[in-house]
């Protein structure tokens, strides 16, 4: 019997143990062009909070009472599509739960890249990809930008920091506490600023005295109204997620937003899935920088299907480095 | 002798009588390079407010005790420059003054485009070419886009809509009161959103049930936020000015700016200046519309130096309809 974990309420802030139930599902059986897998890795990704909302977005909110998705690992069990066969490892999207039958049209097959499966959740997955096209493409950062990065132990924020090091940019990272800071420090960063020790405006303008060229956000709020009053002219913002706001109600408020108007700023939010299409071009860059230790990939590892709430609550709260993986 | 405001005090909020005094001034001897003019034409803008702040911004401030600028038009009563002779109208940046003596480098004798002076001051002026780049370059709008524009009966604004409607867009201004409501809808707009009449939010709701493509903004607070809401798949917002906020130090909050991200919106802020080196298309383009009536200037003319303070003041409770101008 196969078992997935269920939405069970509209989470009020940060969803509670309520709000989730783990539930045996009945598979159905494995038709014409259809796979049966079983997992052996999940993604949480900060993004499924708003899924949890009844709201229309980019991408459909979970249903009530119906197994909730998102990226997975998993072994092809038994196969009746052409191109896969059973131990075919595949990353799909029939996540929060241990086994599967999918389209096989919704499954992609792991390239040979020389890398562990996980890293297909990761660095050379979803992830990377954000990092790499949000960087490279939404913000348009170059070599000699002076770029901050927000949440930069976390899991595309540590990805763009090793990119930006890679195409020689000036990088400085934001996170919380000494040892994500020295995580970040790890990585490459030429500064890093602990946000839990003192306001960030305060903290980045001493990090970065010039001011910046580009921002990679990943948080909203004060972060985003630190890098307006930093921003030096023509200086270009990835707007890739606002996780401060995602439980939190209030909205945020921005004292140097006017900024924009005399800095010429350009703020692009981006959503991953549009650069599906240029896959290759990513494997192309990442899949070396892989192999060759110029990008390493940290993951935070939880294991067990029970834990996966708390491992998805513990994106909110900072418990990860890194990825957040699920190992069933 | 000539006469001048000079900024007293450096404005809390709106600025007061005090701040201003309006004084005599020695003009120095016509050395060679230089011309003598007598203004017939100033401008008040609202970029003016930002300048009477000690803070350093994309134009210098104001220094305290000193004559204020700005754009006019004279005429030349003496010039010991090439290319300048006595009778010239010109456009410069000495205003907020009745005569000076400037460098001819920093004139500009107006073109040859049939139209009257002032209009150089204004719809072929910079509030012209802010309101042609702003909506072309910096929120690349094109034809059939739907096109949301804030102070649309402003002097920028007013002029947006008509290119818009010129370029074949889809144009929902929106205005303070039934009289500036008439007047963007004579301007050619398709829609028209009272803000006095109720939140603007839900006015932009209604006069764009599928959305907006582009967002010219001249005001930021409530109105960005709505576009924020409204905005459509890889909508594209140009920043030109945010007026709420120059005599507000309440920092803008933003319900909606997480949108960002799902709707892909492109924000750009931009600087009129920046296209200087484009003036000759922009004539090329606005001449022929101003001179066959396609773009029709309107202008609140208030007359005398004496009233430049409160035609300034003004700006900021809705005074003008179109552009802001002093007859001396």
């Amino acid at each position: 019997m196969a078992r997935a974990w269920h939405l069970m309420n509209r989470p009020q802030g940060l969803p509670t143990d309520e709000d989730f139930a783990l539930k045996d599902v009945d598979l159905p059986p494995v038709g014409e062009g259809m796979l049966r897998v079983r997992n052996q890795w999940l993604s949480v990704d900060p993004y499924m909070r708003g899924r949890m909302n009844d709201v229309k977005s980019y991408v459909p909110p979970f249903q009530l009472g119906q197994p909730m998705d998102g990226g997975a690992i998993g072994e092809v069990i038994e196969s009746k599509a052409d191109g896969f066969a059973a131990g075919d490892l595949v990353q799909h999207m029939a996540g929060w739960r241990d086994e599967a039958v999918i389209d096989a049209r919704t499954a992609n097959k792991l390239p040979n890249l020389g890398a562990a499966p996980e890293l297909f959740l990761g660095v050379l997955g979803v992830t990377g990809l954000t990092a790499y096209f949000g960087l490279l493409d939404a913000a348009s950062a170059k070599e000699g930008d002076i770029v901050f990065v927000s949440a930069a132990a976390g899991a595309v924020g540590s990805v763009v920091v090793q990119i930006a090091k890679a195409k020689g940019m000036t990088v400085i990272g934001s996170a919380g506490g000494p040892d994500k800071c020295d995580f970040v420090r790890s990585l490459g960063a030429d500064k890093v600023v602990d946000y839990k020790a003192g306001p960030i405006l305060k903290g980045l303008a001493a990090a970065a005295p010039d001011g910046i060229d580009v921002y990679f956000d990943n948080v909203g709020g004060d972060h985003l109204d630190a890098a307006f009053a930093l921003a030096r002219q023509n200086a270009r913002f990835a707007i890739c997620g606002m996780i401060e706001g995602y439980n939190d109600p209030t909205p945020p408020s921005f004292r140097f937003i006017m900024r924009t108007i005399a800095m010429r700023i350009r703020l692009k939010g981006f959503i991953v899935f549009d650069y599906f299409p240029r896959m290759a071009e990513f494997y192309g860059e990442m899949g070396p920088w892989v192999a060759n230790g110029t990008v390493k990939s940290r993951e935070t590892v939880v294991d067990g299907l029970e834990a996966a709430p708390d491992a998805f609550r513990g994106l909110f709260s900072g418990a990860n480095t890194g990825k957040m993986l699920i190992r069933l």
